[in-house]
């Protein structure tokens, strides 16, 4: 189970800021910007290698969600969306998410 | 028209990497790493917050495309996918674009 997934089910503490029935979305507890947001789906994915066409929906709504949680942060004029894929060289967390950053 | 359509309709040379009915994917011609490349839908969707329902396919396509050509340039344990929003601070193309970026 990734630290993500205990976080998800309340084992782990973190500041949750939007949640629904697919994904979560909180902060980075060690932010490299102003607003450092972790949008994760609920379903473990170990990496963006291992989406499949069965996860469509969920790939797309992690950009809606992306959309509303920076509208309502005030950083929609300016933000990243960031994956990373570095299975050798020690991703941190092998279950998949997206960072929106900010540093409006 | 931007930059990238007329990329698309061969009006301006760029290095295509790969095409397919709905986006294409080029060389980035000021890389920022090793492989830099650009995943462009065909369809001109000028930021991220203009993405919406009707686009759920095509954003898990980018991901498709990106899972495929990351392997085909040997680069799949170690990649970044990035977009950037960035309106208000000159944005270059206001036509939405994956970066996938790999040092190895």
């Amino acid at each position: 189970m990734s630290i993500f997934t205990k976080i998800i089910n309340r084992e782990i503490p973190a500041e949750i800021i939007f949640e629904n029935d697919v994904l979560i979305v909180i902060r980075d507890i060690n932010p490299k910007a102003k607003v450092h947001l972790l949008i994760i789906p609920k379903k473990e994915i170990y990496t963006i290698n291992d989406l499949g066409q069965e996860d469509t929906k969920l790939i797309a709504e992690m950009f809606f969600t992306a959309q509303k949680v920076a509208k309502n942060m005030g950083v929609s004029e300016w933000y990243k969306l960031n994956f990373n894929v570095w299975e050798k060289w020690g991703q941190e967390v092998m279950h998949i998410h997206m960072h929106l950053l900010s540093d409006i």
